[in-house]
């Protein structure tokens, strides 16, 4: 039977108390973490999202009554003591923030009895992430998952603090919007009132920010639910929020400016972490051409060699077939793994292979010196020997070499540097590293379209110095776009918009949209910039990925409250779920049968 | 043609100069709100989000070029201006905060040109509203709205520092989440990957927010977007934004203190308004006998009066036939109203009857003594004149009287009050006037379906002190539910919710639930709360509601950047709109034909 707390009133959460408090009589109020019977005499752990401290119940500190009812207590009850804080009288637990005190308890109420749970609430469980979600307002008890919420209530706190202090309104854009047909899957929403047509929830709320830069707001801040009803991907929700904003009268240093400072601050107040500032900034050239990727890593080094031009003329039909389709030659150097076993390498040609590769050519220098490659008897000695000078090759290394198209190149190497520095274990998961990725190509050809595609949205300034090349060679075009990428995680990205007509024009007409496609698509947005848009610029976080990074954790499932698994199901609710038929008549909708 | 802003820094924002600083070179952006040549030299007035200042352009301060671009400036031009701060040569317009200076240009960029929008730009527009939903980009650049909007940010960054601070965590809940059959229509989603089953938006975070007070989280608090598919009636939306808070471990008056604090602060910081704390509270039963409405407006007095205990025994039909029929006789005195003519007084009889009312009895005492009434000729005088007295009836006083079911006299005198206040102009704009109303009855009785049911919901707390006549007479129950109301609207509401298996169990069996309804419609929470549920209670705002009060504004839409209309759709992006087949094809859905 569960009692009720009236007439009674927490003093403290439970390791709000301390040595500090001895002799000083307290309420708490929690769960029972554990309870054993020692001598006569009850210990229990009390715990709230504070952390635990010790109660004592004695016969004689308590009567009878009490203790009665404090030798029923079992785990997960939710109780309410009332004692007195003394000094510990067994050893001081060093684990606990409260390991110097126990509360010696003279009153005891049982709010609330609990079934004993299906899994232990404990840091790090072990329990299969599947039950636990089914039962995740249990899950959410443990330590290490409040410690995670936490920290993100207390970065989007700070984060809403620092954005107002400089300038940005925080304004709310619509949930249910228009959809548009280019873009990801939009999630769709029947109207009732207007039988046949359907809203959509948004997947950034990217045009009604521009809007409201039109509109003068020069500054604007939303940390947004986004939605995107795409097949999930290993760590990827039906429902995610973004940091989202958008400035007016500002160029890229501007955005940089002060999204450096806002990040400076968010790692100081959360994780103590001092950023240096500026941030590293690096072309997405460079970074293709050093990392083989637009999200470098570099917590480590392991760079991209372009050897092309050493290996230009030797005999090895892959490079040479390589290089004659216009494409290169790449490698990287594993220093100190020139003695992986044959077995190894051929499980990193396998994973080359599935990033594209149709090949992995190495070469191992042993630490006697000898060499042992896959490719030697297609070249020269001298071929080799400048090679391995190319890539600074040592006794001890291993080199790994890709030849293909570029995107194939990078992507493949890229990915390997990755892998290699986890099985070398280079990543020094203490360290933050940010750098922002500036100068991306504006467009992207897409070959199954057969035409250039926005590479960020057809709204993206280019840069002044490459618009003469618009016409001549549009994939030449670098864009004002931008990423911020912590330790080889996009966590951020945006641009400079477009404000000027005759540009966005010739936007429309490389992207091969015809005036009314456009207006069809982003009409409302057209219309709104011919009467007097201000230059304007942008940037967006994922949130989710944001607080995984500063939590150390692995999945973004373990920063949100009530996540979803894979086939964007809620395994606790169980939605989505069937409905009346009713609802789908006064929806004007019916479920297709299967045919 | 638009230039380009490169090389180019604003310095200030329009307001942000003043006299102090005369003499220096700054750099402004915005937009052009009026522009005008007198005697060859340009004024114009540059508009940003901060107000407006002056700009001056004249040959010699300004080259050839740059004075030639000024001749071409028309409203809503965006440009850049760099000049001089001087004191200004003409008179000083006290109308601005800027009067007392203007800026002498010495360049000038046109960063967008515009074109003539379809209504001007200014405060308290007389444009159609529809006209201006279409145009919501430029609605949105009126200064009043611009107030409103940056109003609204402010309100929700320092309740989120406030809160913040008093130890609550913002967590965000899921926008696709289960539908539930009870209560509101829900916006629904069709599920691609589980065809034929459906999300639905929430209707509010309750569910989500008592399951995070069960997982140890203590103190919640989000600012959410909730979704309800009604049909909109005067001033509702689709979408709507709910400060929403749930506190662990605490009764009705801890969630009254902190909330009271939060709305202190909140009027100070934003309106320089004191709020006299302890905000008055008042009993659900107060309220109706002595306003008629469980949200009254303190403002002004005229209260109701019971006389039925005047008039029992009174030969006029209407009040002998209220009274036995179990109802009652109340009415009010308006004050100095006595000489209201008589059309006037036939109109409060039609307002009346809107509320419900069969009738409306009155006596109008003019400044002569001499009395007029629709029903003397059923009374004694004496009858007439104790009636007089007991409604404290003086010369040039108008007593107005209602008798039915309390039901129906309550809503009638309740919103006679409110119309007469208007018309006496009894209501001071200036005032802020709070209440609590508490002690909300348990149940209603629903002739409809011939049931109780919880008149907020199944899990609000009943007042100890009324369980036992839960069996008897579960009418007479009262609730641990609690309302704020603000010059007569509620602006939020909450209770304390029921943590106590025994009496959760009777609350479902009072409104005939069987268990396995029960679980049906709440089972993951009803499964949660059986590991250890601590007392909670909560509360939430309608944070539109409550700007739109603090903002003195008419409408809701007034203080949402991007409205709906009363059809549920947005004029501006035409939302909602038709899809491809193909999307519906994916959903599994088709569009029902008219049959």
């Amino acid at each position: 039977m569960a009692e009720s707390m009236k007439g009674l009133k927490r003093t403290h959460r439970c390791t709000e108390i301390s040595t500090a408090n001895i002799g000083e009589n307290v309420t708490l109020m929690g769960w029972v973490q554990k309870s054993r019977n020692k001598g006569g005499i009850i210990f229990v752990d009390l715990r709230d999202r504070s952390g635990i401290v010790q109660l004592i119940f004695e016969n004689g500190s308590i009567d009878e009554k009490g203790f009665e009812k404090a030798t029923k207590l079992r785990s997960e009850f939710v109780i309410a003591v009332t004692g007195v804080v003394e000094a510990r009288s067994g050893a001081v637990n060093n684990n606990l923030k409260t390991g110097e005190i126990e509360v010696r308890a003279n009153s005891l109420r049982i709010l609330a009895e609990a079934e004993t749970p299906p899994f232990p609430i404990e840091e790090n469980s072990k329990t299969k992430e599947d039950l636990r979600l089914k039962y995740r307002f249990l899950d959410l008890r443990r330590p290490d998952i409040q410690r995670n919420l936490m920290m993100r209530s207390q970065v989007t706190t700070l984060t809403r603090q620092f954005m107002a202090n400089e300038g940005f309104l925080e304004i709310e854009t619509p949930m249910l919007t228009k959809s548009t047909p280019e873009g990801a899957r939009d999630y769709l929403v029947p109207s009732r009132i207007h039988p046949g047509n359907f809203y959509a929830l948004p997947q950034s709320p990217q045009l009604f920010k521009q809007l409201l830069m039109c509109s003068g707001y020069d500054r604007y801040i939303q940390i947004a639910r986004c939605f995107r009803d795409e097949d999930l991907r290993a760590d990827r929700q039906p429902e995610f929020t973004q940091i989202d904003m958008e400035l007016s009268f500002v160029d890229v240093d501007d955005v940089i400016d002060v999204n450096e400072r806002l990040l400076a601050y968010l790692f100081k107040q959360v994780l103590d972490v001092d950023v240096k500032l500026p941030i590293q900034r690096m072309t997405w050239q460079d970074a293709m051409d050093r990392f083989g990727s637009d999200k470098p890593d570099l917590r480590f080094g392991m760079e991209l060699q372009n050897v092309s031009e050493v290996v230009r003329g030797c005999e090895f039909a892959v490079f040479k077939n390589a290089l004659e389709a216009g494409g290169t030659v790449r490698g990287i150097n594993a220093k100190g793994q020139g003695g992986m076993p044959r077995k190894k390498i051929d499980k990193l040609v396998e994973f080359a292979k599935d990033y594209g590769a149709k090949g992995l050519a190495y070469i191992a220098i042993h630490e006697d010196g000898t060499v042992k490659s896959s490719f030697a008897k297609f070249m020269t000695e001298d071929e080799m020997n400048r090679l391995v000078e190319a890539m600074d090759g040592q006794a001890g290394d291993l080199l790994l070499f890709a030849a293909d198209k570029n995107k194939v190149v990078w992507d493949v190497l890229g990915a390997l540097r990755l892998e290699l520095a986890r099985q070398m274990n280079l990543l020094d998961s203490s360290e933050y590293r940010f750098v922002w990725i500036t100068e991306f190509p504006l467009l992207e050809w897409s070959d199954e379209e057969n035409r250039f595609k926005a590479m960020h949205h057809p709204f993206t300034m280019p840069m002044e110095e490459d618009l003469q090349y618009i016409d001549s060679d549009p994939g030449r075009v670098r864009a004002k776009a931008y990423d911020i990428v912590l330790n080889g995680t996009e966590i951020g990205g945006g641009s400079v918009r477009i404000h000027q007509d005759d540009i966005q024009e010739k936007m429309f007409e490389v992207l091969g949209f015809t005036k009314e496609k456009a207006y069809e698509q982003f009409g409302f947005l057209l219309t709104a910039f011919k009467y007097g848009v201000p230059p304007h610029a942008g940037l967006a976080y994922g949130l989710d990925r944001l607080v995984m990074l500063m939590a150390k954790q692995e999945s973004i499932r373990d920063v949100i409250a009530f996540p979803k698994v894979k086939d964007a199901s809620c395994l606790m609710t169980e939605a989505p779920n069937l409905v009346d038929e009713k609802q789908l008549e006064e929806l004007g909708i019916a479920i297709r049968s299967e045919e």
